[in-house]
């Protein structure tokens, strides 16, 4: 098997020469040495074997990646956070599209394990996590995100998420405060841990202010395909129906960003304007939201700090111990735009509301 | 090394059951024997070997991915069509985030060539490409997107692209058909090729309306962080600055569906109605210009059937000969929405437009 060095000889370069142009660092480089490195590579079918090194060590330099679906524009943004993270300690990070079904999760751990990579990151937060247990079993650091550790859990999978009860809390309340009494969580079928979190903290702000009697929460239906149009199409046809409703609430408080433009859509397809005869806020801080008529408004996550805390845990190699490791993000933030406002005939509730402030932290 | 029959025997249990296990279909199966294989699988640490296979034959089922950035939800859809037509035949892929970098590109290859993968789709449009041309002499079989062959071409690298110069030039007749007379291409800075071909078609569809004096190409400027909100910020920055101009523009022609988000969200801080004071189109056809308000009317490429040709060609092999394989969809259509109307005081140019019709297919 020929080496760099045969190569750099052959060409009459120096090994770093030939580097350069292997790593595409050639910008500066005379085009007959280029032409000269180019051909002794392709002479001497010159590439470095990864793979026998990988042998020989046992792990490669990949992470494995495995979210709902990039099509939905919120997991490739917290997907390329953690690409960006990763390639700053040497890693790349291989994606799997695996749509909340566990069978597709287990399949890709699978090929993880055959191709010698030792390191996942699991952006889903399916209920019964045992694959992802096995996995760590046999060997494999498994971090996951936007799910907690709960009691019963072996050790070997650890936890990083935001803190799903509050940031529904904050976006309920942000509502309350505007002087809405008729509120609606609007969500999906399938149960998550973070959508149960969201929901328990839309309760817990409806529970304060004495609303539970004109409230509810609104199952949108399944999502068939995940993260692909699907969730705002979901979200446009449950607001078409609730605009119909004598009852309708008058602040609703989406899922998430996506499904919350959806539900703008239904509305103003339905003849409602947002927010002077409904308010709607979302959860996620997705870039697009902020380019939505109107503006959005929104509980946004730290995705930044979190793609950071799982790639460090996830080369960092599993924790030991009896208890899986856990770092709840608590520090999500209320981002006021245009999409809520009072509703009709109501007042305000709080004078000492948030108005005014373009963001308002979590100090809790 | 344990194989598969080691851990059925030492489970008690077939083989079939310890690939079922394996490959996540446990669903029905006792819980104690679960626990049985799962028990065995640890003891063992068996695991199929992949790699030691891949040595063998010099192959993996890999296919790698370069895009620009999932970031950009158009991207994010397209990456999901390749994967679910490549997973159909058995092969997993690989993505990178190249933002439109190539030294970032031709790092990637490195890597995929050193790890034993053998097919890349690379999407992107920079004109220069002789660093996949590299890798295709190093054994790789390269099939770009979004770039058409040109002469000079080495052979090695294959392409599928839509017909930009088509989709610019029916999305340009659309604003004139509907009596635009002020006319503008908004774009980022940097040259890819299909920018190009946009441009070009724009200008076609200028020229043959004769409106050239009253039309341009405004270049919004550069993409720091390609496929993020960038894109999105840089067409509203871009709306802003135009909707000053005494000359303004009545109707315009955004790069991607992306762009155009922003171009509306721009207007629509400055104050101006779309499509009442300014019409707006997009090319793409991504499932979010549905959902923004009002409807944003484009042209929608066919993704699923160019995924396809992306994936059966790369897992086809490189084409023999001396030229280079070019296969361009021209089955682009328009999407009517909202977001195009007669500018005021004028009148529609044709009355055999095709208003009121859903979509109308190029029959080019």
């Amino acid at each position: 098997m020929s080496t760099i060095h045969d190569v750099a000889r052959h060409a009459g370069v120096s090994a770093s020469t030939v580097s350069n142009v292997l790593n595409g660092r050639a910008g500066q480089m005379r085009p007959e040495t280029l032409e000269r490195v180019r051909a002794a590579i392709a002479e001497l079918k010159y590439g470095p074997s990864t793979v026998a090194r990988q042998l020989k060590t046992g792990h490669s330099s990949f992470i494995g990646l495995l979210i709902p679906s990039i099509a939905n524009p919120m997991f490739g943004y917290i997907a390329c956070e953690i690409e960006r993270h990763a390639l700053q300690h040497g890693y790349r990070v291989l994606i799997c599209n695996a749509y909340r079904d566990r069978d597709k999760e287990a399949a890709f751990f699978q090929d993880l394990l055959a191709h010698g990579v030792r390191s996942a990151i699991v952006v889903s937060s399916l209920e019964d996590e045992r694959h992802l247990e096995l996995a760590a079993e046999r060997g494999m650091t498994v971090v996951s995100y936007d799910r907690r550790a709960v009691p019963g859990d072996r050790p070997g999978v650890d936890h990083v998420t935001v803190d799903s009860v509050l940031a529904a809390r904050m976006a309920t309340r942000h509502l309350i405060e505007h002087g809405h009494r008729h509120l609606a969580f609007v969500t999906v079928s399938g149960v998550t841990m973070s959508r149960k979190d969201k929901i328990q903290g839309f309760w817990q702000a409806v529970d304060e202010a004495g609303l539970r009697a004109t409230s509810r929460v609104v199952d949108a239906g399944p999502v068939h395909q995940y993260g692909d149009s699907a969730i705002g199409e979901i979200g446009a046809s449950c607001a078409r129906q609730l605009s119909g409703e004598p009852d309708r609430p008058t602040g609703i408080v989406a899922l998430n960003d996506l499904m919350a433009l959806g539900v703008m859509a239904g509305l103003h397809e339905s003849g409602l304007r947002v927010p002077q005869d409904v308010s709607v806020i979302g959860m996620d801080g997705l870039f697009l939201s902020a380019m939505s008529n109107p503006g959005l408004s929104t509980i946004e996550f730290p995705v930044t700090a979190m793609a950071a805390a799982l790639v460090d845990r996830v080369i960092g190699g599993a924790t030991p111990g009896d208890q899986p490791a856990e770092t709840v993000f608590t520090d999500v933030r209320l981002i006021e735009r245009e999409s809520v406002a009072a509703p009709r005939g109501a007042r305000r509730k709080s004078a000492a509301s948030p108005r005014g402030a373009a963001a308002k932290s979590n100090t809790k």
